[in-house]
């Protein structure tokens, strides 16, 4: 069952150029900058209610979001929805046809996530995150 | 004051034969599907939690988002983030230097809402939305 919209994801040059027009002009607060190089990226998430919006920027033009960057430039990357079970919950789309990028859940900014398949969710990348305490 | 992610929108060809993937495999529950003649576009919210997901069909292939499915494809338009006051967030972000689309709030299927321009977001178009009581 999907909750909540946990996050949104964008695809920025720089983290540190992006910043300050999400922190000035939009009053938001970034927490730390982590680089996660099995990704071959560097996030940072902004907090804002219930939610978060989420910067992102490829340290590998070769990684995803590189190649995303380098396509379509910058933008809205990815949804992130938050569920109670990633594994449960990858199993239960499965068997409605659903395909997923990670076969099971992993360790992520947000908590255990897993993503699915742009292919089988009408070209919009989601993520699925539980919370971890 | 950025409240909350109020909803994701994502353009689709046809709500029609996408309104099944999000409701059977994801699901979610559409509600009325609602045609804004004046934005060019049929547009159904479906509620997630504390947010929504919307689906925009172009109804005039020469509406922005009818030019958005042409150049981009099925994918995420744009996020909705909820405000207090529309028409005073306006003026505040502007005093920052966020040019907006529309120049006051207007009625829109979330509530009062208004777009600010990608130019000055980072390339992400944003709408604002002030719920209606």
């Amino acid at each position: 069952m999907l909750k909540d919209i946990h996050h949104v994801a964008l695809v920025v040059k720089s983290i540190d150029e992006s910043l300050p027009f999400f922190e000035k002009a939009l009053g938001l607060k970034g927490g730390e900058v982590v680089t996660m190089p099995e990704q071959g990226v560097k996030a940072v998430l902004l907090p804002m209610g219930q939610s978060e919006i989420e910067l992102i920027e490829p340290i590998d033009e070769n990684s995803g979001v590189g190649k995303f960057l380098a396509n379509k430039g910058e933008g809205i990357h990815h949804i992130c929805l938050e569920v109670d079970d990633v594994d449960r919950e990858l199993v239960e789309l499965g068997e409605r046809g659903v395909q997923a990028i990670d076969k099971q859940g992993r360790k992520g900014l947000a908590g255990k996530v897993a993503f699915l398949h742009p292919k089988s969710t009408q070209g919009v990348l989601i993520e699925l995150a539980q919370k971890q305490h």
